[in-house]
């Protein structure tokens, strides 16, 4: 089968691979019909994280169900179905707690399970870590461009949301103008936020933060203002009680630390990266400001931002502003590395 | 009248000072009968912290009110009365929702309304940040000596415990065995945690923490375990929910969350300090584990702590391992320095 397969900085190849089988009885072999480059791809594709080569690469799978093991009982062949970005057994204390990335059985893609980016995928525990799409919208391309953020960036904007707390009435501050921010804004509105302030570098992407619900946004950097963290307490008269770290960055977290209200809550999502050795606390410190977040259990969140996808209240798909055949896809990688496209979609 | 003067590293030197006077209406005057030396006297005194020379210090003051200014309404002369380690008007929105240390009207002591360790203070807003001793325990050298921690490590330990969300049958680890981490498991006793495990590097403070209600103690280093964090995850098959931060260094709080379970909250109230560039968030991401804390409140639990201190079910006082005069004071400083004494009660 067809898959891209990572070798060094900037160098993505489509190459034959050897196509995964069931290998444990609660396995699923999914031919994949749609995935995605993400954000968090294009870091050792720029070279500024390690990564084996030549290794697969892709961690947001949707596609047919092929050949199931004997085990499996929540999905059978034919079924259209996605997965998040690692693999969970849906059983461990931390699964039914709904922390599914710290899952005792879990595992990320791209392993011997095969990358997402590729005609095929082996999942593993697929009772726990496939999402089935009824049949009614399972042929339905609207919904399942609209359904496919789940395997990700809307999961993690939506963690952002929840763990800052965010409730009906709030006002909030989302950080990052990237997929998951964009994201981020639309879990704000989606949890009923009457404020929404979007925070960003690119006005083209503010426009999509506000046609996602933010009520105000805020350009940092050229054009706009210089610091966003002091325009943001300037406008809401010391900061807000809810702020969304969408980056990861050492300059996101200050602007997120400083945007939000003393006692507020920074929920982050970002992988830290370019923070030097760490994170300096003392803004938190002395505002009693809380941290909460980290890497997001987005199968917990599936199931119910899957009823409201396919109910029509929740559509992330604007993201994905270029679509490539998986032929194209270091075109996909070239244009999210220069900014041209937000996110990527790839059609094996 | 006669005040500690810092001069320098390891230079605090009794002198003859101005006494203060009240300025504003909302002043009282007090006159100092209990004081106390802290943890974070020590960081100028051993030169880990900047503090201008010379300057009056210590900021927990006990004594009785000499004089009121015309517009104090909740205390008058003659009144015992404590203070919180900051000046807060109780009337802001953020002395409204029990963040004091966020007042906007706020001051910390040493300034011009003079350190705690002296003969006097003046209190501005006064009506916000004194707590008044009931009359009838006014004179009660036993209730006097257990309030006085309220003045800050109580509340602080307290307010670790708070932001850790201990809870009624919950497991938590306390790590730090100063006077913090201390009160931090009276603390928790007090908010009902059934297994309490006390983490330190002191075998005699690890026996008062037993005293104080730890179910469990971990030495760490000379004669205990390597590592503290590892032992926990260990007893605890895991880790622990909610885990008390008492210390605020590095190595502190990296066992702090090597000790958390998954998805798990750490309450932090150290002043951060000996981190080099910051904080490693990346435990903390990977594992959804939650940073909550900062400066403690300590004005919003004083009356709340107070009225189970003269009920006679909350003791701190065992944390004063030694008592000088304020002409002694520099032996005070000296003896805990040099871990002789974990807290020193100072009476002018």
């Amino acid at each position: 089968m067809r898959a891209a397969v990572y070798h060094g900085e900037r160098d993505v190849r489509v190459e034959d691979v050897e196509r995964p089988e069931i290998e444990d009885p609660g396995d699923a072999l999914v031919r994949v019909t749609h995935t995605a480059v993400c954000g968090s791809d294009l870091w050792p594709y720029r070279g500024q994280s390690d990564r084996d080569t030549p290794s697969r690469i892709g961690h947001e799978p949707m596609g047919i169900v092929e050949e199931v093991g004997e085990d499996v009982r929540s999905v059978q062949p034919g079924d259209r179905v996605f997965a998040p970005f690692v693999v969970s057994c849906g059983e461990c204390e931390f699964c039914r707690r709904g922390l599914h990335t710290s899952c005792v059985n879990g595992d990320g893609w791209g392993g011997d399970n095969g990358g997402a980016q590729g005609e095929y995928v082996r999942a593993p525990h697929a009772d726990g870590t496939l999402v089935r799409i009824p049949d009614r919208y399972a042929d339905d391309e609207d919904s399942l461009q609209a359904a496919l953020p789940l395997t990700d960036v809307m999961g993690t904007g939506h963690h952002a949301a929840v763990s800052a707390g965010v409730a009906a009435g709030d006002t909030c501050v989302v950080v990052g103008d990237g997929a998951v921010g964009l994201c981020g804004v639309l879990a704000a509105r989606r949890l009923g936020a009457s404020r929404i302030i979007a925070v960003g570098h690119h006005a083209d992407r503010l426009d999509i933060a506000e046609e996602f619900g933010a009520t105000e946004t805020v350009l940092e950097g050229d054009g706009g203002v210089d610091d966003a963290a002091e325009h943001v307490a300037d406008i809401t008269g010391g900061g807000a009680e809810h702020v969304l770290e969408c980056v990861g960055a050492a300059g996101a977290m200050e602007t997120a630390v400083g945007a939000a209200r003393p006692g507020g809550t920074v929920g982050y999502v970002g992988v830290p990266h370019g923070m030097g050795d760490g994170l300096d606390l003392f803004p938190f410190f002395g505002d009693n400001v809380t941290l909460s977040g980290g890497i997001a259990p987005v199968r917990a969140y599936a199931d119910e931002l899957l009823a409201d996808v396919l109910g029509g209240t929740l559509d992330p798909s604007p993201i994905f502003t270029k679509t490539v055949s998986l032929d194209d896809i270091a075109d996909g990688y070239r244009a999210m590395d220069e900014r041209e496209a937000i996110k990527v979609l790839v059609k094996p």
